[in-house]
This record gives structure tokens, C-alpha cells and sequence, in this order.
């Protein structure tokens, strides 16, 4: 075995370029904003799926996921949201640089937050605020989880919309009213955005 | 437009099988530990070079995208390099259900830190310890930051090997020696072990 110690060792990167032209596709990251029960992960894994047959590579990021595991120390005060957004765009971020459409699916309340993830991107259009616009009376009428009623009860403090405040995004690339629009619709919507905006290329160089 | 919101909003997952089965090859964590100075980086950026001719999906977490990003919070103490070890392999875990395989660079010099990312593995499997086995003195004689030197100096404090604990690994499943193998023999040794392993199917359904 020849000795390397002496041997100049040569880095060699995969860089995010040859990743998205094998891929046929840019990296992003589709940044869902919106209430609880506005719809935020049901139109992410909907999304997902779609760009999954098209042959893209995506991945969401969302509560299951993340909350459990890396940001298991994580409770819900101001400091503790913001360090939540914090990682989860960094994340995000490493996803992108693997030539991923990563999808997130937070609550991520506070523009200045959201604002940091956008700016710590490395190319402009690669954060896309997609604002999940549904009217707090119907997301607390499907309450999903029954979190809205426990809110109001009481029980669950600092709840977004309720005891906490929701900052509705002022420039979002992408704005969806749930309460309007179908689940197919409003991907529909998304993926013209994408397609438009060319991050999709032809699908016949897949994934 | 339909109202959706008395619709029941079905979630659909795309899961990990899902994306095993397109890419033709399993996720899985291969975590590269050893000094500073052994050659993790290197041998992580070259199997990545590899794996990406070969159509997989790989992507290198090393202390680039890492440190200065996701855990640009932490420093080196003990505790702080627990939690950055923690995140990483939180991190990692997300990538492996993405259908990754991802490959870690850190000296992470604390078996117990290792243990923990190996036990958080939602399969058997899915953490493939590779240790980078080095002597000391190679390291240091090869010191391509002039890290060594300055620790020396007592300009860096707790710096592994000089003022600071490394554990070696007592059960990796791969160990490479450094000093004695080049960086092409470690890196196909790597491989053979994830053909042998089955990790990675026939390319011809690739990536």
C-alpha cells in the first residue's frame, strides 16, 4: 500500500451545479407560512408527491420531523420560535446545496424569522415565500388537532393567532387562500410558479 | 373555485422506501471520525465524487456548511461539542429518510456522542461508522491548517490530541489507516463495504 501521509490530498467537491444539471432541476427552498390548520403540511407533502413523480428531488421539513429531533430542546417562547426558524433554514439551506426542493412547513410566525432565511440564501430565488392565507375563523373551525380548543381553553399558552401573533407575510413570492382554493389547486398554482420561474426544467432529464 | 374547507385534507407521504426504491441504492449515515488532520474530509469528498459518477445520491456535511451555518452557536467546549454532534446527527437522520447517502466529516471525538447519532437510526444499518485511523505524529506532520502548530502554541485551546480527548472508536464498522492506505484504496475499501453491505443495488436504476 503506497503512503499518502506525504501526499497532497486533493479535495474534490461535487458542487451544487453538477448536481442540479444531473438533476434537471434547480434547488430551492418553498417556504409554507400560515396559521395552524391553514394547510401548510397538507399542501407540502401534496407538492412533495407531485414533484416525487415528476422524478425532482424534494424533501419536506415539517413538525414530524423536526420538532422530535433536532429541535427537540426547543419550546415555544419568542427566543426559542426564532431559534426553531433559525436551524430549520439552515437546514433547509443544506438541502438546496444538495440540489433539493425542500419544502418546510412551519407556523414560522415572525417576518424578521422568515426574513433571516431569505437572506442567508446563497443566490437570489432560492427562497420562495409561499404565504398559506386561510382566515383564523376556519382554520379554528378544522382545527385538525384540536389545538384551537384547547387554546382557547387555556391550556396551550402562546398559541399563534390566539395568545401569539401571526406577522402574514408582505412580499411573498407565492400567496394561496386554502379557504378558496382545493389542495390540487393551489399545487397546481405552485408548480406553474416553479415551471415559470424556471426551476424545472425539462423532466425528460429526471431525477 | 371549490371550498376546500370542510374538505378532508388527506395527507400523502412520499416515504423513504418510496425513495430507495427510484434511486436504486438505501440511505444511510457514514460517519467519518478521527483526528484532526487524518483525512475525513478528503475521503468524504472523494467517495461523494465517487457515488455521484456512479448516479447516487450522496452529500458531504463537513465543518464548511456546518460550523458556520447550522452550529455557528456552538464552540468547543464539551457540551458545546455534544450539541454539535447531536444536531448532525439530527441532521443527518433527515437526509437518510431523504434517501441520501450522507457522509459526515467531524473529528467528533466523544464515543458517546457517536453512540447517541448511531442509536437515534430509525433501521438497523443506517449508521456506518468509519473511523479514520491516524497516528498522531502523521496528523500533525501533515497539519494542512497549521492547526497543530498553533495548539501547540497554546493558541488553540482544547484541541483533540494535543489538549483534548479523542475516543477511538472500539466497534466501527470500517476503520481505514491513513497513514498506510491512499485515499483511492480507502475510498474503494469504503465502497466494497457498501456493495458487500447491499446498500447499493445495480446503478442501472440510478439516480
Amino acid at each position: 500500500m503506497g503512503k499518502s501521509s506525504n501526499v497532497v490530498w486533493h479535495e474534490t467537491h461535487v458542487g451544487r451545479e453538477d448536481r442540479e444539471a444531473r438533476r434537471g432541476h434547480k434547488g430551492a427552498t418553498i417556504w409554507f407560512t400560515g396559521l395552524s390548520g391553514s394547510g401548510k403540511s397538507t399542501l407540502a407533502n401534496e407538492l412533495d408527491r407531485r414533484l416525487y413523480e415528476q422524478g425532482r428531488f424534494s424533501y419536506v421539513l415539517d413538525g414530524d420531523n423536526v420538532r422530535h429531533g433536532l429541535n427537540g430542546d426547543l419550546g415555544f417562547s419568542p427566543a426559542d420560535r426564532t431559534e426553531n426558524i433559525r436551524r430549520i433554514g439552515e437546514v433547509a439551506k443544506l438541502f438546496v446545496d444538495a440540489g433539493a426542493l425542500v419544502l418546510t412547513a412551519f407556523i414560522s410566525p415572525y417576518r424578521d424569522d422568515r426574513d433571516r432565511v431569505r437572506n442567508i440564501a446563497d443566490r437570489p430565488g432560492d427562497f420562495i415565500e409561499v404565504f398559506v392565507d386561510c382566515p383564523l375563523d376556519v382554520c379554528e373551525q378544522r382545527d385538525p388537532k384540536g389545538l384551537y380548543k384547547k387554546a382557547r381553553a387555556g391550556e396551550i399558552p402562546e398559541f399563534t393567532g390566539i395568545s401569539a401573533p401571526y406577522e402574514a407575510p408582505e412580499q411573498a413570492e407565492i400567496t394561496v387562500n386554502t379557504a378558496e382554493m382545493s389542495v390540487v389547486e393551489a399545487v397546481d398554482f405552485i408548480l406553474e410558479y416553479l415551471r415559470t420561474g424556471q426551476y424545472l426544467e425539462s423532466s425528460s432529464n429526471q431525477d
